[in-house]
C-alpha cells in the first residue's frame, strides 16, 4: 500500500508529464498521430493471448473479491473485445483531422483579420469503472485531437489497462510521439482521483465514465471543469397523430435494445386522445418481450399487470427493463414533463402531425431531440463521430455525444500590420 | 438586515422564477427581444435623470463609507455614461439573432437526418463589481441571445443598477416578454452571493466579472460551471525582424494606452540579437510615457533608471504602468516562457518574418494570439462581436471574448421515418 504522499507525487508527476507531452504533440501532423493510432491498432492485435491473459488476472481476483455477475461482465475481454478495440483505433485514424481547422474567419474595418481556429483541449482525465476497452477507445480519441490524457481505469481492470497501454505506447513509439501523451495511473489507491481532481493548471478537463455515484462524487470533489452526463432519463412521446405500426417498433427498439444504456427511453408519455388506439397492443408487446409496465390510473385500466407509477417512477432512470407510462394532454403537456423530470439527454416524439413535432423539436431542452425515431441512437457512433468519449448533458462547451471534434476548444489569430487600439 | 434564510429564499425565489422566464423566452421572436432592447433603451435615455440621481444616492453613500477614489470613478455615472447604455443596447437590437442558427447538418446512411442548432445557456448569473453599467450591458446581451439572467452587482451600485433595471424592465413589458428574464438581486447581503453559487439546475452558468479576489472566491466556491478569466498577464514580443517603428507604436500602445485592462501588456520579450537595434529608444519612449520599466540584466544596462525584474515579475500582472522586459535567445524561448509564466489571455508577436510569426501563433497556448497588434484589442468590441460579457481564458466552451454567440449551446435535432438502432 503506498502512503498518501507518494500517490499525491506520483499522479502530480503523470500531469506534469501529461503537460509536456501535450506541448509536444502540438507539433504532431495529422499524419504521425494516425500512424501512432494504426500500429497500436495492429499491436493490439499481435498482442491479444497476452492481453486475454492479464484479463484473466483481473477476472480471477474480481471473482474472488466477489465482485457481482454484470461488473464481471463489463470486466470480460473477448477475443471479439480485442479486435473491436483495435478496429475502432482504425476507425479514428480514418476520421479528418479536428484540430488546425479554420472555424471562421472575418477582416474588421481597422484591417485586422481574425481567425478562429480549433486546438486541442489541453491535458484530460478521465475517469472510469471496470470496462477496460475505455482505455484504448478515450486513448484513442484524445490522441486524435492532440490532447494528452491521464487514464485512471477501475481498479478492478488495471492489468487488463496495463497491456492495453503498452500497445497504445508502442504505437506512439512508433510514429515517433510522445508516450506521456496517453498515461494510466499506476496505482490501484483511491487517493489517485481525489488527487487528479485537485490538479487545476495541471489537468484542463475532467471526464468522469461510469456509475451515477462515481459521476456525482467527481460533480462534488472535482476543482476542474467536467464533461459528464449524471443520467439519462429519457422520454418517448407518442402524439396523437402517430402511425400505429411506427410506433409500436420505435418505442420497443427505444426501452427494449438494451436496457442498461443511457439512451434507452424509461418513459412513455401518450395522449390521452390516443389511449385506445395505441396502448392495448403496446401494452402487450411491451409485457411480452419481459418489460415490467408501471402508469397513472388511466394507464392502469387497460392490463392488471400494470403497477402504479408514483411520482418517484416519472424521475427514475431505471437502466432496466421497466417502462412508465403517463397519459397526456397534448404535446404541451408532454414537453413540461420532459423539461421537468427528464435530464435534458434523449428525448423522442413519434408523430406524423408535423407541426406538432416542431414544437417538441424546438421547446424539450435535451441535448438529443427526435422525430419518428428510438432515443436509442444517442450514440456518437451512431452519430457518424467516430466513437464518443461519452454523452454531455451539461450546457457548457459539448452537449449530446462527445467525439473528437468535441474534445477541442480554439484560439483567435489576429493578423495585423502594425495597428494600435484608438483611445 | 435579512436574516440568512430569507436571503436564502429570496435567491432561490428569484432563481425559479428565472427558469420559468427562461422557458418563456423560447418562444420569443428576434423581433421582440429586439423591440424590448429598443425600448429599454429610449427608457434609459428617458430615465437618465432619475439613473443619475440613484447614483448620486450610491455615490453619497461610498463617499461616507471612505471607498478608495479609484473605485468611486468605477461607480460613477455621468450623463455620457448613461447614453453609452442606451446606445450599447441598441446595438445589440442592431446583431442577427445568435439562438436557432443550423450550424452543422448531416445525413445518415439508415436516412436519420442530423442537425446541430445553436440555442441560449439556459439562466445565467452574473456576479460583478462596482461599474453600475454592467447591469444594462450584461441584460442586454443575455436578453438577446434567449438567456434569462440574475444580476447580482455590487452592493455600493445598488440603487444605481436598481433605476436601470426598471427601464430594462418597461423594454421587456412592452415587447409583451416576462420581466423575471433580468432580475436584480434585490439585496446588499453577501449570503446572496454564497446562496446562487450552490444552485444547480436552476442556474446554468456563472460569470464573475471583476477583480481577481473575486473571481478566486467565485472559482472555488462555485458547484455551476463558470465562465471567467483570472488574470490577463500578456506578453508583447518583438522579433529581431521587427519594424523598429511598428514595434514601438504597438508596444506603447499595448502597455500605455489603458493599463488597468485585462488586455494589456505587463511583459515585454526581446531578441538578444535585436537589443542594441531596438532597446534605446524603446525604453525611452516608454519611461517619458510615465512607465515604470523592470529588466533582466541585460536590459539593466541601458539604462540607469530600469530596476531588476524578479522571478516574480514574469508572473505578475500590473495592472499599472509597470512593465517587465525580458531577454530571450529566439522564438521558441519566447513561447515557452509565456507558456510557462502567461495566464493564456492573450499575447502578440512583432515580427516582418512570416515564418517565426507563424510559429508564435501556432505553439503561443493563449485565447489570442496576434501579429503585429497592440494585445489592447483583446476586447469583444474589437472583434465586432457588438459587446462582450468578459474574456474567458478558461477551455471549456467559450475562449476569448464572451459574446452573444458565446453564450449559446447547441442541441440535436434529429429527422427520422420510423429509424430503429440494430442490436
Amino acid at each position: 500500500m503506498t502512503s498518501e504522499i507518494d500517490v499525491k507525487k506520483l499522479v502530480r508527476m503523470l500531469g506534469e508529464q501529461a503537460r509536456t507531452a501535450y506541448c509536444q504533440l502540438a507539433d504532431a501532423s495529422p499524419e504521425q498521430k494516425n500512424a501512432a493510432l494504426l500500429a497500436a491498432a495492429q499491436e493490439i492485435r499481435a498482442q491479444s493471448k497476452q492481453i486475454i491473459a492479464a484479463n484473466n488476472t483481473d477476472m480471477s481476483a474480481a471473482e474472488n473479491a466477489g465482485l457481482a455477475s454484470a461488473l464481471l461482465d463489463r470486466l470480460k475481454l473477448k477475443p471479439e473485445s480485442v479486435e473491436a478495440m483495435a478496429k475502432n483505433l482504425e476507425d479514428i485514424a480514418s476520421f479528418p483531422d479536428p484540430v488546425g481547422k479554420l472555424l471562421a474567419e472575418w477582416e474588421r474595418p481597422n484591417g485586422l483579420r481574425i481567425q478562429r481556429v480549433s486546438v486541442p483541449l489541453g491535458v484530460i482525465g478521465i475517469i472510469y469503472e471496470s470496462r477496460p476497452n475505455v482505455t484504448a477507445d478515450a486513448g484513442g480519441l484524445c490522441l486524435k485531437s492532440g490532447n494528452a490524457v491521464i487514464l485512471r481505469g477501475g481498479s478492478d481492470s488495471l492489468s487488463s489497462s496495463q497491456a492495453i497501454i503498452e500497445c497504445l505506447h508502442t504505437g506512439l513509439k512508433s510514429a515517433g510521439l510522445p508516450v506521456d501523451a496517453i498515461q494510466l495511473v499506476p496505482t490501484r489507491d483511491r487517493q489517485a482521483v481525489g488527487e487528479m481532481l485537485t490538479m487545476t493548471g495541471i489537468i484542463d478537463v475532467i471526464v468522469p465514465r461510469g456509475g451515477k455515484s462515481l459521476t456525482e462524487r467527481i460533480l462534488k470533489e472535482s476543482r476542474i471543469p467536467t464533461i459528464q452526463h449524471l443520467d439519462g432519463n429519457c422520454h418517448t412521446y407518442i402524439h396523437k397523430s402517430a402511425d400505429a405500426q411506427m410506433a409500436k417498433e420505435v418505442l420497443l427498439n427505444a426501452k427494449m435494445r438494451r436496457t442498461g444504456i443511457c439512451g434507452a427511453t424509461e418513459s412513455l408519455l401518450i395522449d390521452f386522445d390516443a389511449v385506445d388506439k395505441f396502448l392495448p397492443e403496446l401494452i402487450e408487446t411491451l409485457i411480452t418481450a419481459g418489460c415490467e409496465v408501471r402508469g397513472d390510473e388511466i394507464v392502469q385500466k387497460f392490463d392488471s399487470r400494470i403497477t402504479p407509477a408514483s411520482e418517484e417512477d416519472w424521475a427514475t432512470e431505471y437502466l432496466d427493463a421497466t417502462l412508465s407510462i403517463k397519459t397526456v394532454k397534448d404535446v404541451s403537456e408532454a414537453i413540461e414533463h420532459i423539461n421537468r423530470y427528464g435530464s435534458h439527454h434523449t428525448d423522442a416524439i413519434i408523430a406524423e402531425d408535423v407541426a406538432a413535432a416542431a414544437v417538441f423539436l424546438n421547446r424539450v431542452d435535451s441535448a438529443i431531440v427526435l422525430h419518428n425515431a428510438s432515443t436509442q441512437f444517442a450514440d456518437g457512433g451512431e452519430f457518424g463521430m467516430g466513437g464518443e468519449i461519452g454523452i454531455s448533458t451539461g450546457r457548457l462547451h459539448a452537449r449530446g455525444p462527445v467525439g473528437i471534434e468535441q474534445l477541442t476548444t480554439y484560439k483567435y489569430l489576429l493578423h495585423g500590420s502594425g495597428q494600435t487600439r484608438p483611445v
